[in-house]
């Protein structure tokens, strides 16, 4: 079978080399060409995990032979920091009416509302033509847009622990937005990314819980915010409190929301049971015995999104817990997954459990 | 100038390792009699760290030899497992007109309410008189009620985060249990004990974010429910969603609430600052940076409780956020804090910077 | 293709939930039975990490069952205590001319002198015969034995890192036995089982480095010695020295030798490369940059080893660093390997990176 | 009692907090002057734990202002950065006749040789003349010269460990230096600083074991070497192996040498006790029973070493364990003690159990 050609712009960053550690064990990819601002450095020098599988050098960017040369580009840049060659890229390939899929890991295409950028990521974007025409990549939601795009915007970490968590509740009608959103969020320091920063060193983070842009502050609320007031109809604001740990991978997020009505358990089971029962990377669990919940372990490597939830019927309070690995589903995994969607592929081809999820897949 | 006499029952567990760690930096304390129920164990052995400074090996029980021979006993004993035993000393000491202190670090008569006991913690209680006399050991709250205590009922480590946390907007009417109160609390392991259980061995807690007990189901909720209620003087419910980390000791504790009128967060600073201004405690936090926020590592291993918090006008929500270290303010500090209240001592004496807190207080 | 029957007995061990990890994403495998000395219970609650992928439950142990309705067996119990039922399946296949192939992860059948095991495991072997028929399942070492094997003994997870760093030195005749060797070893937690321990307890661990059996003590000795003196044809002792850290997976092991003559580090490289160019699973690296060593995050949940050692001209001294996932390829990972060997299948089959391994090899 | 004027260079520092944490709570110092490249900021800006204990700022260096208003002066400079201004302040201090206490924390003054340091440290040692009067700064073997010292060289953090585990060896005739010195150690993650580098970032450090400058490479080697070259009246050199990992403080050091006789345990333990009976900071451990072994926790916060030992008679080896706390012990814990020797003051007053120590001392 032909394999197609994949481009990696961004290629030092760590998601990058977790991207690149799925693709390898990918049946119809071929990994084709790294970029990096350095070029010239052996990719098995900078993510080591990678030695003795991967022999490719990084090269600089080149508009034209990103484009002529590849099927699907992955995107590993700083928010900002390549959306106009982006913008650029996606136009050069239409004009030369190549079928490019280009799949951006960064936060620049995510939002449809223009002025939000300015706000929640301090630039101006110049193409709205392109918010409007980028997918919104959380593949459970968006699976039939994926298929058909041109441009992805892959979710940010913590906005895909949420959404799917959120989703059966706000689809199905049980929470009206009157109520306030509450998202307490506990992420690895993988979140915290490769370049030394204030919060990121060892010293700093291990034996310490470290609450950070509490409120209204973190730029996934708008993208949290988008969505979730999509499904609403209505526009609503969340308070979101992340906190860094220093478990490595992963993020736990805990949900607290007020539903409509009282309900009991086992409906809003059946509610996510439905939403999720074909999903190959959703799992829900029983955490009505009090005992079973999402925990970080358990998805940690994975490309799930497991979800539990307690209720009580007094108070029509649902605490919603859902868990990932930031760097899989939270990010890498997802940009595969979308790929796998938008190419025709098996959806879990190159994932963890890839095999097997198939084989249980009713 | 003469030293009391100090006896621990329940020498074997993790925080009354911690509670001699202190006492013996404690001026006016005579490490007397240990009591566990492994007699003529070198306590040296029991608690590695202590090696070399406290030469005493455990002793049986001795009701008689408890209350002689003491001023003050301190109970490190499991929930229910030594109340009994417990009511027996107060009642003996009492008969024998010895004026004893007895400062229970479990659970055991913290509740006012005689019913609780059997849906919290799962036994009868007997002598509701003793939870009626029994003082609750927030030291900060009930300062001056402990200081004539006989009996000092030494609050949890959840509650004692959680309280101090929200006491300000509770007193001062910013809160009108209305709406929801929403606790969401990270744990270092040292809060599951140093006995094997499902989920304190280490394959399990490594690398993970692990929820449990969410919803109404933890036995600190009760306490929390009693103060907070009383504060309101309303009964009220609180959703209390704890989780286990991998660091070894603190708590981070994050509130959700809403409240009653949108407030500049300057006023809700205001408030937090006088009631806490002199305590020697607690240390409020300029969080309206939305950098600098109550973290772990800044508390560990002392006596102090952090707290910072964020305000939202247009929601009237407050995310309040505090951190304690559950073995010391959570535990064993916060028992010392009681009996130097109750006996008469320097507030700070033998705890982590005594000396330099008293210089600095005002 | 035909899949073969696999039976896992100790289903509850923590390697043998990698073991069914790995063994779902396999080719040629269809997980069969699952023993355990609880039955009726779901695999998916034992090992949460499966959920959604292994609907199985755990069935008791039945001799007849093992032998007439599997290919491959894998024994997960502790050291000794299945050893006469593994010598009673042998026996059974063997009678009933069943070509089962039994793969022992514990130390029963590890040890070629019976005599050891009174001293080292504290338990009477009655079998020498099978510890003369079974094969030592260091598949890099024994590849050929392995093939024709019908009881495979699985090796400690030590023995693997050490055995594979010291083995080029040995065989190439770089170290004649007349000097120590030490061997200094750092294992993460998932190597103290999950069976609560003195030492396995989160609070034990967490922000400690624990040396424990320092000296000519641990069980992992004999295994090593008797592979060394092999190598040597000579009788040596070693000293270990292992330390348990806080680490989730993984062996860290740095060996401190003096070679018999002085030599160039390219030499020594050479003789590194020469023994293992061939290997898919052993990654020699550079250290002579004094920068690239091996590190237990490049080899976490891969069936890898990493090697890498420094020499100094003027001493002698060669100091020799491996790294493996001690559930992987000191364990789990390696017990698939062999099972690869035995039965014929790409050795790579079903491990991580499989795919890309064989890709890559020459 | 008059207290003396401190004076701390480069407060912002990692260590200098920890110094200005014990500092605090000394019965006979005031914390006088901090001094750090940015003028003007907060030290509890800088040190968070320090909240509400020091209210000071920092001030720009002044060798006249440091000289005339202090009595001992502490120097938190990365090794080279501040050497010139250190001999400056060392020579105007002499000119102007003031006793003012020099306490250099870096590793400009600790080698005897000048040529050394352009080796080992890369720069040009331009005084001699004071690298031959310092002193040589562990407490336990200079306590005599310490007295007498204006400028004191605060050991590194790791020879601290290796020293202290093989003075009595060393002095005590039993190691001959005719054998290798084989030393592995394991750092936690204070000890590479709060600078970002390549190897300090958590997601490097989390759920690793990072080995670095193998062999004779690290810059601690030549103090080691130095000293224990001291003991035996003959130059040697040792192997030394440093490891990263990701326990927030101390180091736990494995020495692997051959006694020169064959001898018993209890009479190398004779010999650790009659060199260390009278030390407060140094406990001798039994590990003759093969399970109590130095640990880093029982050492974490203090200024403890704590060592212990097993041999081999057969093969004389002799594997030596030291834990230290590499900011206490290993860097400002021993800063201190040190200022109690020159100054007159309990040597143990000021640090982590000081009243303590002094009661149980004989």
């Amino acid at each position: 079978m032909k394999k197609i050609n994949i481009c990696v712009i961004g290629a030092r960053s760590f998601s990058a080399g977790f991207l690149l550690k799925f693709l390898l064990q990918h049946e119809h990819v071929n990994i084709n060409m790294l970029v990096s601002e350095k070029e010239g450095e052996d990719i098995e020098k900078i993510h080591p995990f990678l030695r003795g599988m991967l022999k490719k050098t990084t090269e600089s960017y080149s508009k034209e032979k990103v484009v002529e040369n590849n099927d699907v580009v992955f995107f590993h840049k700083n928010h900002g920091e390549f959306r106009d060659h982006t913008a650029d890229l996606v136009d050069y390939a239409e004009a030369r009416n190549r079928p490019v899929k280009f799949i951006d890991l960064s936060g620049d295409f995510r939002l449809k509302e223009q002025e939000l950028y300015k706000r929640w990521y301090g630039f101006e974007h110049h193409r709205p033509d392109l918010l409007g025409k980028s997918v919104y990549g959380l593949t459970e939601l968006y699976r039939e847009a994926v298929k058909n795009a041109t441009l992805i915007a892959n979710p940010g970490c913590y906005p895909t622990a949420t959404l799917l968590a959120l989703a059966p509740l706000l689809e199905g009608g049980f929470i009206d937005g009157d109520q306030p959103i509450f998202i307490d969020a506990l992420s690895g320091v993988s979140g915290a990314g490769n370049q030394p920063s204030g919060s990121n060193l060892a010293i700093h983070v291990e034996q310490n819980a470290m609450p950070y842009k509490i409120g209204h502050v973190h730029q996934h609320i708008p993208e949290m915010e988008q969505e979730i007031s999509g499904m609403l109809k209505k526009k609503i604001e969340v308070t979101f409190a992340p906190h860094l740990l220093s478990f490595k991978y992963g993020i736990l997020s805990t949900h607290y929301v007020q539903l409509k009505e009282a309900c009991e358990w086992r409906d809003v089971y059946a509610l996510y049971q439905r939403m999720y029962e074909n999903e190959p990377f959703v799992r829900i669990m029983d955490s009505s015995d009090g005992k079973t919940f999402p925990e970080v372990r358990n998805v940690e490597g994975t490309n799930f999104c497991d979800i539990g939830f307690v209720t009580d019927k007094k108070s029509k309070v649902c605490v919603v817990i859902s868990a990932i690995d930031n760097i899989v589903k939270g990010a890498s995994g997802q940009a595969i997954q979308n790929m796998n969607v938008t190419c025709g592929f098996e959806e879990t081809e190159g994932l963890p459990y890839g095999k097997a999820l198939r084989k249980s897949a009713p």
